[in-house]
């Protein structure tokens, strides 16, 4: 406990100093690079044994590393929308209550999608003047209401759902892609993805729609820009340029060409000369897909992948850059989670969410200037609308523990190949509250050795983590769950924008029924 | 295949001017920091979560990584003999055949050590007269003829054996510590090591000596020393200064120390103005021991761990620091072993091993000034006499797998704690070579995905790596096996120097017994 005090009056400093930048001149630009599957292992710097990540390897060089930076969700719509509003699935309503505790997204024949009660983060920027673009992938609901320039965005390129389907099928629309209000053309017809050899030019769109929305923004006033290209998401992809250059693939092809992105993006806010007041966040929606196998990124040291409350589905990437504010070379052990980086843009742009509800992030901003700085909260993994596990310090608590159905695993789905833990990494959910499992993340992050009930360190700390626990449940207020409700009617067939295309579909006869969420 | 032609360029090119540099003035020295039991993934720079090796990853930064560095057995004796004589254990006698496919080492009623018909690199580097210092561990026999001053080394301070046991139990002598020809005393009598909290000021004993012969042979010529703490063994320790230090815990705390150890022996090269002349090349000698559990490192991605011939157990840190002559942030894809730091050692020196017998090192100085550079070649790995493995590029045979047995696990010792990869980590030794298991490991180090026997990927590299073991095999001459007997009357009762000290304890009648090898 020694240092408490100094902490603190470094702390008080922080705020103090933060406050100052703040109050100056014109509040930074925010720029969240959000990777689709991505895992923390893919980057050199967190140990990738074929060092194929230059770019980033040179970011965290020139930044802060964040070691434990949490997705909300292990999977891609509830982590995003967590992200944009600043609070848990179970509370923004980015869960189904179908099936308890399974994970729940948005395919193209989902009903619902973010609830206008939610505040989003451009929402919120735009107080300040912020203007918002978002490049890439949406994932946030797709029919009109949903869409991002109804939710604070000024700038949209890119698809609202994921790429991984349809192709081509003829009995299914494919996805559209997106420029503001008015769909541009399709996925696999008019945005060709060559499936067999991973090849599509998706990626140079994107990185040049990053830096067109830069260039043009720079000398505006802020920005906040959401950088999220889809192609580490299987069936992955590279453009032609990238094509065999990686030694791990068409994975890691993909990897590459993201690299170099972050290279470019990073180059157009040197060029634009506002490389001093943007903050750039290098992260990703959840785990690497281990279920994709070769397809699929490396989580690490981290167990089991996307889809669990494993540290391998919900610890992403975490690399923060801000030349002259955020000093070169330096690592943090503050626990993020990306609802964070809501409360943390808050607090640098100067404005404050409504005080209506209930938020899951917190401002962390002097952890750019005091790295060394931890505050201690909880990080609560959910999967679906279950409270599965907690993190706090170096402890982490399951309550629940669950990996891949018996049914899915007989059809090839694994999100824990190679993996078993006993009592652990169970088939089936299971119930632990009556005796959480409790491991040490610092000393174990691979979770293979669960600290013994009959411990002093466990006697300490369980009951207390359940009072953590306790405290969350009791203030909880679940939102209305968005993801119950699925309808093949309000997929693609007629988005905006189809006349002009002449590729609007006709619409067949509404049947909505439960989704199935077998995960 | 585009590029052969300028690579070979490259290479005859790297050939002159090393040759150049070796010719000229006098040749470089070489320090090889020889971890003990410490894990590719325990370092910040190969992703430990925590970061708690700013000292290696600065030597990285400033020098090369090199990702596939193998060691030449799954563990501690066989691993050093190798990397000491440049030949594989089978061929050097390090190896047992009680038991076909069984590690042995040299535990302190090891009968035989290395053979007076090898050639070690101090010996063979005494041609260009240069001074060898060993400091730490040594392991090769500890009866008189196989001490390290038998075979080359001018200088010695250290240990013959492990500090793992025995612990005052008044049955076994304690393994002593030798300055040169006499013990100066004994672990846990007169070399203290507090077990329970894990305390012990041996490394800062290995630092200050590791210093003092630099100092000392800096200006007068040139000098090998081989620095070989055993700290992160377990049980582990670190001194008083680093106790609790480390997130990690007690294992941390020994990493910790020894970081900052190499920042101290690098920064004593540079002291003593021959860091420009100084080769230093940091590794371990097998990986972690997740035997340990939470007191053990880690392997980062890589499958099961010490004992096994998976790459949890075979693939050690790589990083080589020459100021002046490799340039800094480099990477290099070589496939090295630890026999070629016999062999590149011998280049740089411009001596040249015998002629008589196969050496399993190559001289890859060239990769040095060309990390570019990647010379095919297999690297054969090992479990006691039994060929399991063949690493060759990116692949990956394995003719036999074997992790734990069952014996042993009802014991509590496991090598692949949490992994379990079907028909891979196989609890007995299971015989593949009909069908050998084919993995990429630059796709999937973690070698969980087996690449299909029907694919045109294992019809084309199979029947190649089968050729490349049939010749292999054909050329092999075993060694005399060291390691098939053991013998309480070779105990450390009298250890030369005992006399002064007055720690002398009578040797019981020898009774050879051939030794067990369980694993």
């Amino acid at each position: 406990m020694r240092g408490v005090v100094s902490c603190f009056s470094a702390w008080l400093a922080a705020g103090v100093l933060l406050a100052g930048v703040s109050a100056s001149r014109q509040p930074p630009n925010v720029v969240i690079m959000l990777m689709d599957d991505m895992g923390w292992g893919d980057l050199g710097c967190n140990g990738e044994p074929n060092r194929e990540t230059p770019n980033l390897d040179q970011m965290a060089r020139e930044g802060l590393i964040v070691s434990s930076m949490y997705t909300a969700a292990p999977l891609c719509s509830p982590s995003r929308a967590s992200l944009l509003t600043g609070r848990l699935p179970i509370r923004n309503g980015f869960y189904s209550n179908n099936t308890a505790g399974r994970n729940a997204y948005t395919p193209q024949n989902i009903v619902g999608g973010i609830s206008d009660d939610e505040v989003l983060l451009p929402e919120l920027l735009k107080e300040r003047g912020y203007t918002s673009g978002l490049v890439g992938k949406w994932h946030l609901g797709h029919q009109p209401q949903y869409l991002p320039r109804k939710h604070g965005f000024d700038f949209w390129f890119g698809s609202p759902n994921c790429h991984f389907g349809p192709y081509m099928d003829l009995v299914t629309p494919n996805i559209p892609v997106f420029l503001n209000d008015h769909m541009l053309g399709r996925y696999y017809k008019d945005f060709p993805i060559n499936r067999n050899q991973g090849i599509s030019n998706m990626t140079q769109l994107y990185i040049d729609a990053a830096v067109g929305f830069i260039n043009k923004e720079a000398s505006k006033g802020p920005f906040f820009l959401l950088w999220a290209p889809d192609a580490t998401h299987a069936p992955t992809y590279a453009s032609e340029k990238y094509y065999r250059t990686s030694r791990r693939g068409r994975y890691g092809n993909a990897v590459r060409e993201l690299d170099a992105g972050v290279g470019t993006i990073l180059d157009a806010l040197r060029k634009q000369g506002v490389d001093n007041n943007t903050l750039v966040v290098f992260t990703s929606d959840n785990g690497a897909a281990l279920v994709s196998k070769q397809d699929g990124g490396s989580n690490g040291p981290f167990l089991c992948g996307k889809q669990t409350t494993f540290e391998g589905g919900m610890r992403a990437p975490g690399i923060f850059w801000w030349p002259g504010v955020i000093s070169a070379g330096t690592t943090s052990h503050q626990v993020w989670t990306q609802m964070d980086l809501f409360s943390t843009a808050a607090q640098l742009a100067g404005v404050s969410p409504p005080q209506d509800r209930i938020y899951d992030g917190l401002p962390l901003a002097n952890s750019f200037t005091y790295p060394q700085l931890e505050v201690p909260r909880p990080v609560f993994l959910y999967r679906g609308d279950r409270l599965m596990a907690v993190r706090r310090g170096a402890s982490k608590i399951h309550l629940w523990t669950f990996s891949t159905p018996p049914a899915e695993l007989q059809k090839g789905i694994n999100y824990c190949p190679g993996a078993e833990v006993p009592n652990v990494t169970t088939p089936t959910p299971t119930d632990h509250s009556g005796r959480p499992i409790l491991f040490n993340v610092e000393v174990d992050p691979g979770e293979r050795y669960p600290i013994s009930p009959s411990s002093s360190t466990y006697r300490n700390i369980v009951p207390m983590l359940l009072n953590v626990i306790r405290e969350h449940n009791e203030k909880l207020v679940p939102g209305e769950p968005q993801l119950n409700w699925c309808d093949r009617a309000v997929m693609h067939w007629a988005p905006p924008g189809c006349e002009t295309l002449n590729e609007c579909l006709p619409v067949p006869e509404s049947h909505p029924t439960l989704c199935v969420w077998p995960h």
